[in-house]
């Protein structure tokens, strides 16, 4: 180890160490304990205070139950937890992988189990996970349920065995929406352990999955940090590292190459490959009028190779192989989609869903292998073209669960793609996408930044909250009553820690009124005291119960 | 003038004078023409670059036709533009209404022209305005469409004959969605001086109109600022300095003094005035069980009013004589949603409709006078209960225009308002609303500064556009097709150039990139040189050219 790579280390560790050590304020750490002892599910659990005014004389003032979140941050969130990224993190799944391979030697994919009727500890997992919040409601989420999605194909827990570090999650649109944050360096900026950091950032954020799109040097060292030390599943490309082993010439691509690439991944534990075996010879010249041709870099890859070999994508023709490597680590499919639009121009356009109904042709191969797969979906399209992509996606690929990025619901805003794209995946995720890829404010620009990461996420947050709600997902409204309770009764602290970024509703409130006394004020300074609707609605309800009052009073006096 | 007040007008002063001489990049203030000398659109043109790289050898390198877009801006958009602001903006409409005034004594509100069949100049220029770039597609806007939007009821034209410094514009769901942009003091916090750098500031941003809603001292005297320094319509809320003169103890309001206010401001210039007359009594025990009870600060008020003397809204008894002082003026009435949802749990709610119906019978009265109407919606509205929203208001306000706060789609993310609204926005916007009021990162935190009214408006350009998008407007995807023609082609500064914020989107790039060299780059940091995808796109491009060369020789040799 270079004296340079040795310093890089240590600011990584100590960075590591002061966050595992900040955690989100008034909040805990709490576990859901399921039917064996080695299945504890971790989630957040927020604090709250009492609420501020009694009822009535005499009667003390009333708790808040506190509210208990989903958590992605594993044990980077735990206050003083050992946090060794050399030695990784502790490998949770291994005794039940472990279990399992000594019963049987086939068929070790979720969904091989799924359709064998065996429910495993991942899904039994996941269903305590996705029931937080929900358990006293009618419909809660059971392992069968979950099993049963899996084998169905309408979801999929993406948890390669080699992979034990991951706390299993499951992508489908009968659960919670998730959100994917990808990270990577390119061969002009970021290092490894920057790298480290942004996963560990990006799960404290929420990010529930990761697709690692290094393409520089060091693409399988750094991958073995991220996986070593990642509580949510890995994605990853293969064709970029499989790219840099031809020195970047997409001529020079082998089905060769890529196998040993695709092995060699596998085998270190990558939970899903993004494939863009979509990306059909004949498909590419639907894209030669486009505004902005193939804006995929797997796509544009293979569309080269094609056009180069004139011979058919080999992800293609050799896509049987594919699946077999896969099922054999249980590493789920995201299958690409390299011809997506990267304009509003070229939104829901021939190639595009030319491309989708060929990925609906490929899950059905992948299933026969026992191997879950999504689709992944796009990119830039406008308000109105939204509906269609989900539609023609559940037509045509048998519900597999959808993954898009964004969309994007206009160009022009390059430094704000977080926003153009929240509201494109606000609404695809409330029509039953699965998963929304994130898009950060450096989208078209940069690589992001730490800052573009977390307003990455944050933004994604919402729009998987958003369609929650909207799909009416039992227990997701309980965070916003929550929120709208301590807001009308001015408990300031509470509304910070409920929020989705506590630090930063503190410091806004406290950029003009600072004073702790304010933390219990009846108004900010939006409106100040005498303008706060809030307070006055209280004076409203006082003058409404004294009217009660008096009636009751009189109808007490009239009574014989 | 105190020696403290003259430090801040130098200071006001200074920053206009700055800003003034700060355009964006690239671009020069244009003007339509109208059927007279003074009629004069101004506009923004942003000029592009050449196209990097030649078609064919010999031919040279094709020019981009500049992009031109709608300039809220005025005169603060104008390098080297004299500002003075005690004297205030150009009066560009005095000669018009003076004409107008001559020629009769009755009826000078805009809709009441339009029902004449007169098109004022104000019409044609409205037109000219939302006519840009789409002047020769199909269905442009003309002067005679303006009228007769106006006439039916569809669309406002706010334009108090006092306020002649403003530069028409209209607000229907037949044209561009527009944004609002909230400015004003409170008690805590501001002074004048800001709030007229706020108002430059946000026209500059594409603020379409301005809300003062000043509650703290000196409140006539900032909306005497901001009126004549003002180029686009400003409403205000007038139960607020009502509310200040009686102290701010809403049981003392009366009718007379609200009268009296009603009729300072309207001499003043005030647009358009928030009136809460549907907040009725009876609607009032509609809220009790509610979450967030009454949020609109106007709606909690006169709720107090009521519940205080148990009487009927005054706003609502002398609902006549408000639309009689509104005619007199042309100030245009924006109903307002007193009871509208302060909370996802309160969306769509019993209370909220009910004061709908009221406002749409309040509508046909306004009509009765020629007054101009517009209705204001929610709010807080989860996504599948936006639609019913639209719905319900064309329904019951008889297609008079929408416009609606947010509406947020979940309560969970303060600090980051202005997303959770923005996606309620642009939906809303899609399904008709004519203008959105923007809401900041600040909202229930604090009163918003300047870069807040920034990140708001720009989220509100953003769903604004995307809902021109989504309804089909003409010409709207002029700017989008531009921006990512650009993005192929690597024209980066272009790219910048046309970013709703040109100053971040360069930014963004420069903090890897900086180099001007990197300015015609064929990539960017975010994938590097080797795997952007639409270098390799242009590659896969000369591929297929290369073969329809061949083919074409190949075709050549064989015929005879």
């Amino acid at each position: 180890m270079s004296s340079n790579q040795r310093q890089y280390r240590q600011q990584a560790e100590s960075f590591l160490k002061n966050l595992s050590g900040a955690y989100f304020p008034n909040s805990t750490r709490e576990f859901l304990h399921g039917s064996r002892a080695d299945i504890r599910v971790p989630y957040r659990r927020i604090h709250l205070s009492k609420s501020l005014h009694q009822p009535s004389p005499g009667i003390a003032m009333p708790d808040n139950p506190p509210l208990d979140v989903y958590d992605t941050s594993s044990v980077y969130g735990e206050p003083g937890a050992n946090i060794d990224i050399e030695q990784g993190l502790v490998k949770l799944r291994q005794r039940w992988i472990a279990e399992r391979q000594s019963s049987q030697e086939r068929g070790v994919t979720q969904l091989a189990y799924a359709r064998k009727g065996i429910i495993t500890p991942e899904m039994e997992y996941v269903a305590l996970r996705e029931n937080l919040g929900r358990e006293h409601l009618a419909n809660p989420i059971t392992a069968e349920f979950v099993r049963d999605e899996i084998a169905q194909g309408r979801a999929i827990l993406p948890a390669n065995v080699n992979h034990p570090e991951s706390e299993p999650m499951i992508i489908g649109r009968n659960f919670l929406v998730k959100v994917n944050a990808n990270i990577g360096n390119s061969s002009v900026s970021s290092s490894i352990e920057e790298e480290v950091e942004k996963l560990v950032w990006a799960t404290r954020w929420g990010a529930d999955t990761i697709m690692d799109l290094s393409t520089g040097r060091n693409i399988h060292q750094t991958r073995e940090w991220i996986l070593r030390n990642s509580p949510v599943p890995i994605g990853t490309v293969p064709i970029y590292q499989a790219l840099e082993r031809v020195n970047g010439i997409a001529e020079k691509l082998t089905w060769t190459t890529f196998k040993e690439v695709l092995l060699e991944q596998a085998e270190q534990g990558v939970d899903y490959f993004t494939i863009h075996a979509g990306v059909l010879h004949d498909y590419i010249a639907l894209t030669s009028r486009r505004v902005t041709g193939i804006v995929s870099r797997g796509g544009s890859i293979m569309a080269k190779w094609c056009m180069a070999h004139q011979q058919e994508n080999f992800l293609y023709q050799h896509f049987h192989e594919i699946c077999a490597i896969c099922a054999e680590y249980d590493v789920s499919l995201s299958l690409g989609d390299g011809l997506r639009p990267g304009s509003i121009a070229d939104a829901n356009d021939e190639a595009q869903f030319a491309e989708l109904r060929t990925l609906g042709e490929l899950t059905k191969i992948a299933w026969q292998y026992d191997v879950q797969v999504m689709i992944e979906g796009p990119g830039h399209v406008p308000m109105h073209k939204i509906k269609e992509n989900m539609d023609e996606q559940l037509k045509h690929c048998h519900e597999a669960p959808f993954y898009t990025l964004g969309p994007l619901t206009t160009d022009i805003a390059p430094g704000y793609d977080h926003i153009t794209s929240g509201i494109g995946a606000a609404m695809i995720g409330a029509f039953g996408c699965a998963m929304l890829c994130y898009v950060t404010p450096k989208e078209h620009l940069g690589l992001p930044n730490k800052e573009d990461v977390k307003q990455g996420l944050i933004a994604y947050k919402i729009a998987a909250h958003a369609a929650d709600l909207a799909k009416g997902h039992p227990g997701a409204q309980a965070r916003d009553d929550a929120m709208s309770k301590a807001r009308f009764e001015f408990r300031w602290d509470d509304q910070f820690n409920l929020a989705l970024d506590p630090l930063t509703a503190r410091a806004y409130h406290d950029e003009t009124l600072p004073q702790e006394s304010n933390k219990t004020a009846q108004f900010c300074s939006m409106c100040g005291p005498k303008f706060c609707s809030m307070k006055i609605s209280h004076e409203v309800r006082q003058y409404g119960s004294q009217r009660i009052n008096i009636k009751v009073k009189d109808a007490a006096e009239v009574s014989p």
